[in-house]
């Protein structure tokens, strides 16, 4: 079985090795095993479980609640990845939503007019009416 | 001129009436004038600088530091729309990125073997390789 340290999981991941130390001292995500010098060790799970807990912060969820999830007995990888997906695609069509604001908004400033109406400005930023 | 009260502008951008008096209370946004009875009136360069306001937020930009770049005075609303564009045209790569590792990862799931390599399970977290 592969293993890691923590510095080699922080490189795979992108991350800070203080944001796993921090992660394992809340009981986010802790390490399979210590070595006898007490060093952290990484199991591949390990990886899975940081590759959710990324997913889901950049879906702004908190470390609180994304402990809550991950380190729950019915976590299901397959449910949450899909989830995760959902809630990503949501979030692409949302900023794209956003962009045509600020080319109207853009196209507005240089016309040095009023183009676009007061509920215009704010597209993406609220729900679309049906 | 049209002028808007606090909960109109509120309506209209999608946020809450206490968001508009915290954003007041801080100076992000004061309202361009006050009735005779002390309430805000907003007029349209208000909602301009709401937008870029609620563009920032999005950006994962803080508070603080928003009140600092659109409370400026050096601050234009075109180079400011051009760099919020950018900033978003580069987020919705990365999660477009997140979601191209979620779909693998999907497939990995389903297939209950190990498709990916350690570092396929972090790609769009970490800048890519050159």
């Amino acid at each position: 079985m592969t293993v890691y340290s923590i510095k080699q999981v922080a490189n795979l991941a992108g991350v800070t090795v203080r944001t796993l130390q921090y992660y394992d001292k809340t009981g986010l995500l802790c390490p399979a095993a210590r070595t006898s010098n007490h060093h952290r060790v990484y199991h591949r799970d390990d990886l899975l479980k940081l590759q959710h807990i990324l997913f889901y912060k950049e879906l702004d969820i908190s470390l609180k609640d994304i402990n809550v999830v991950v380190n729950h007995a019915t976590f299901n990888r397959l449910q949450a990845l899909e989830q995760s997906k959902y809630a990503m695609k949501h979030h692409v069509k949302r900023i794209k939503s956003l962009l045509q604001t600020i080319d109207k908004s853009i196209e507005e400033v240089k016309s040095r007019g009023e183009l676009m109406t007061d509920k215009e400005l704010f597209v993406g930023f609220t729900p679309p009416e049906i």
